[in-house]
């Protein structure tokens, strides 16, 4: 972690008056944990950051030592933390988990206190051993917050990662748009390799190229063709056949295996001549994510553009969760949300966001406008890019055709 | 969930005092929550059993009404917690959580008192959500250790989602042997299609495998060569090109994509003539796993089992973590562990386990007997299989051939 990120960091914990931050991991997979680490493997661990001060990283076997030797960090080692008698005992993971971030915090000088807690785990272990621990005199106060806040803007090797992953999903998508342009229809359904075309079929060549990359996909896909786009959420049915003159939505938010960072992009696509409701309701949507593109600057709220864009649609008379709330017809969700180590991270575009609602320099988002007809003959149309504000302006990290047709995307 | 699982996680409540359990899950992919709510797609939901009664499921977004709807469960909505005036405000995310937490407890009919928390989530938002709630007259006890045993027995779902990655397991580890047995050696190097052959390579392979199988390996997986094996953890440079006479461990733990659940297999090979010490270890290793095959039975703890696979190394002067506490040379690792919606989970195979120690009908675990050499010229050998504890004795899930050649699994 760069030594501006750690001053944030620890700016935040003199504004919750906390002496340090306690990071609990069930693994280096841990979105709180990762910034610190890197591409280490390692299974339970905490970090401790006291304010000032460096991190320290307690590990708790010593099949590990290797990996976490290769953080660079200060290291408490299974030794200091005496695991070899919690190995010998039936003790309650509670307990475990109290002794090893008492421990962990007297090595590295805390005295017990005021401290700001991160991380991820067992809802119920961490409430009884914090419990335990605030009834021997620490206090402890949210710290996920911070960490996001801290996560927010990209470090180098940070955005590598995610352009990696983005370079991945790129070639699915081009994947798919090149599978689709390759069926033939019959009966309004697609055919390709002389089998009908599933869902199923789709997701795994997806699976497959993204395997290619490097990329897997921990939180899945959205594959949602015709009706079942009609909802944003809907991830598709395997054995559902795909048809000509249907929306299909897909959505790939993989991860990459070696650096743990997200990348998030989403194409919709019709194989032969599409309804007139489908044809008009992408280019609302085409309009809008250039709308959205043009906007996305340092110091721009995301609820700002949120707004234009529920503009841009009420004009042409489509429902918006600003003009008709809780609508699930039109324009029903937010405008993109941030990306790193976890899928859904700041900037975020809610109304009601403060600093974590305004776009820097250094972060990375997506946008997604989207337009979604529910009832029968229903459709969905999403377009959705993910895009890094650098120094040189906004840059989007999936530079895809936007065409429905995929024969449209051949040569591009 | 059946009513037999669901009788046991009652009286599990009725151990603890409590009267409900709430478990927290950021999606459904939550281990603690996918027992309940099979192959659906939620986000951030919370669930809530009282002691005698059925489960009802909160879900926070008007989007996710389908998903939910198709778990059968008892729904409370986005409408019943009120999650528009949410949208509104600037909330604290422990606000929010303690909110949804009293407004599913209060509408499946629970009044503060004693109720256990089970689930997964931001550490510091937990803390702070509970003790808020804590304060208002619950009082919050550590649950997710009681699904943990509700989840030790897998439902025929579950069993059939466990053979299906099982299954996907096979193909990649057949597809790792028939790539080594097409590599040519130079100067000691393996060649595969003109290129060295790296641990990379081999990854990209096996993930291209998995994901035709329609999984995904959210942990990643462990290709680790010569001394990388020697360290039971060690995942794999990707760099590393791979040699003839060195042992290759290939450690593969993916997760159905659809089901959630995982599987775990672990095969060593060496292309060439193998050293004395790693044949030697290979042969005993063998002897060890055929040893613990026999012994899983009904009734059997995994720690009975470890013990005289301990002793079978004792007998040829091999240091164990019994004879040798601390050694990182030998068998220095637990002989298995549960397998499910958690790549680690019960029986456990430690020597301090009470119940959760004890293999029974219905089990899904581990057998996984390793010799490790990390010095010089080191290596590892690990031979793991998947084993489901059946009515009609133990099945082996992952029923591969062990050999250290892969030209001998050719026609197996």
């Amino acid at each position: 972690m760069g030594d501006d990120r750690l001053a944030t960091l620890w700016a935040g914990l003199e504004e919750l008056g906390c002496e340090a931050l306690l990071v609990l991991a069930r693994s280096s997979q841990d979105p709180d944990l990762a910034p610190f680490v890197g591409d280490v493997h390692l299974g339970e661990s905490q970090l401790v950051i006291p304010r000032g001060g460096p991190a320290r990283l307690a590990y708790l076997t010593p099949m590990e030592r290797e990996e976490a030797a290769s953080t660079g960090l200060d290291l408490i080692t299974p030794e200091h933390l005496d695991m070899a008698r919690w190995q010998s005992q039936a003790a309650e993971p509670d307990h475990l988990m109290a002794w090893v971030a008492e421990k962990s915090l007297e090595a590295a000088g805390i005295a017990p206190g005021r401290v700001a807690l991160a991380g991820h785990g067992q809802a119920g272990v961490i409430q009884a051993a914090f419990s335990a621990l605030a009834r021997k005199g620490w206090t402890w106060v949210a710290g996920n917050p911070i960490l996001l806040a801290v996560r927010k803007s990209k470090s180098a090797a940070e955005l590598a990662g995610i352009r990696e992953a983005a370079g991945g999903v790129s070639a699915a998508m081009r994947r798919v748009a090149s599978r689709l342009a390759e069926c033939a229809v019959q009966d309004g359904e697609l055919w390709l390799d002389g089998e009908r075309f599933t869902v199923a079929r789709l997701r795994s060549e997806i699976g497959q190229e993204l395997a290619a990359h490097g990329l897997e996909q921990p939180k899945g896909n959205i594959l949602a063709p015709g009706e079942e786009g009609g909802v944003p959420h809907s991830t598709g049915t395997p054995e559902r056949v795909l048809r000509a003159g249907e929306s299909l939505v897909v959505d790939l938010f993989p991860r990459s295996s070696r650096r743990g960072l997200f990348a998030d992009c989403t194409r919709t696509f019709c194989v032969g001549e599409p309804p007139e409701g489908l044809r008009r309701a992408h280019g609302l949507v085409l309009a809008a994510l250039e709308r959205a593109h043009l906007r996305a600057r340092p110091g721009v709220r995301g609820w700002a553009i949120q707004e234009e864009v529920c503009d841009l649609f009420d004009a042409e008379g489509v429902p918006t969760q600003i003009s008709t709330p809780g609508t699930a017809r039109g324009y029903v969700h937010n405008l993109g949300h941030g990306v790193g180590f976890d899928l859904h991270e700041q900037p975020i575009f809610r109304k009601a966001a403060g600093a974590e609602g305004v776009l820097r320099e250094g972060d990375v988002f997506t946008l997604e406008p989207g337009l979604y007809e529910p009832e029968a003959g229903g459709y969905g149309v999403r377009l959705e890019d993910l895009v890094y504000l650098g120094p040189e302006g906004l840059e989007n990290l999936t530079p895809l055709p936007y065409e429905l047709d995929p024969r449209a995307w051949e040569g591009t």
